[in-house]
């Protein structure tokens, strides 16, 4: 299995935090050993480092960890291999172009018979269940769609009705983004929380850290943090039940 | 005008000795100050480092100059715009998806009527005439060869057929790689070298660093370097000519 780690926010918001608890999971205190990655979005651009290694020890990850990139829109992930070997095209999140936009996606879990999920002219680079899948769900979005869509919410509750479909076939918690809008589908365990003034202590559950946000924020911001387990055990994260789906703009939950 | 630095090597080498060089162009000994990227692959899969602020003074670029990430195939690119605003979505180089393979490419140079080429479902992003020039590359790709192609010598003199088209419309140098081949077509300047044993030493133009490769490679090495202009004074590069196009392969010229 793996971990993610999305975020959602109406300003321009480093994640260092977040991602500092997420990456000692990468071989320290959690197994996920595999390789890690990240994707930050500027305007209609996206940037993401990765790594086959673990994060905990990634010189790169370090470098991450102490750059505060701002970003309104981020996804990472850990991971403990399942399908796939440990190569760089087989490290989440994996980013692909559809109606003019750059999308982002992320997967945990594991799936059976994903080989035959047809994926039209979006071809899988690696092996791994996960990029089959997302590849999988482009070709049904472009088939839906043939331009780019105006109402979002009816786009991401088909998303809805295909990660349904592909929980069928064995775990799966993803999340997904455009950039603007971050989605994430709950198979077996994911969390979230939205940070608004008054902004209070949080500290992490896998590092010494801890930051109070009265201090980092401004009293406008909404921040809102998506993870497979809570990053922080001095606040109070949603459970998202399975089945279920939530969606973010600009740090509002919407769905 | 942009540079293009490009690297093809029988082993995975690193391109931090070329890269400090290029960086230094990217605002200070040249005026390429619009953001910079590097692509690496490592098998099947590949990461960009890339940043819309000038690569001299770019804290992401000095990292990515001292962390050696070891590749075959490597293309870079600082910029200087013209059409797009600096921002991350017009910043090379530019990864798509085609036949399964993550295909990557920059450009120097400034078209006129680009925005009437066709690119089929390879919708751009950004708003470059480069962007949208590849695209309609990989449009044009994808039409000639549905399935992914067996020869590869053939694909890339379709390409020069394409890149010929597209020099018509102005100014055409490009690199494009798939991991395996590095391609360049040169409408105005690129040179090339290919560092064998005997290795000697070699100077760089823009920064007073000098490295004896004697000592940096093995007997076996064969290590291929493509440039807009030569990065170093003490070696002899070889120009190409206008509407001419060479391929690497493992190091190799073989067109």
């Amino acid at each position: 299995m793996c971990e993610l780690l999305g975020m959602s926010a109406n300003v321009p918001t480093d994640i260092c935090f977040s991602f500092s608890g997420l990456i000692k999971r990468g071989g320290e205190t959690g197994p996920h050993k595999d390789g890690w990655g990240i994707t930050f979005y500027e305007g209609k651009g996206c940037r993401t480092f990765k790594d086959p290694h673990p994060s905990y020890m990634s010189q790169i990850a370090r470098f991450v960890q102490e750059y505060p990139i701002k970003s309104c829109a981020v996804i990472s992930h850990i991971r403990q291999a399942n399908k796939g070997s440990i190569a760089l095209e087989n490290t989440h999140p994996f980013t692909r172009e559809l109606w003019g936009q750059s999308w982002t996606f992320a997967h945990n879990g594991q799936l059976k018979g994903y080989k035959k999920l047809a994926t039209g002219h979006h071809r899988p680079i690696g092996q791994t269940d996960s990029e089959h899948a997302f590849c999988w769900l482009l070709h049904q979005l472009s088939c839906r769609y043939q331009r780019r869509p105006v109402h979002w919410k009816s786009v991401f509750d088909f998303v809805t009705v295909c990660a349904a479909y592909l929980q069928t076939k064995g775990v799966f918690n993803m999340l997904l983004t455009n950039g603007k809008y971050v989605y994430a589908y709950c198979s077996t365990h994911l969390h979230w929380i939205t940070r608004t003034a008054p902004f209070g202590r949080a500290k992490l559950l896998d590092d010494d850290v801890e930051v109070d946000f009265q201090y980092e924020a401004s009293a406008t911001d909404i921040v809102s943090i998506i993870a497979t387990q809570p990053l922080t055990f001095n606040e109070k994260w949603t459970k998202v039940q399975s089945g279920q789906a939530i969606l973010f703009h600009l740090g509002h939950k919407i769905i």
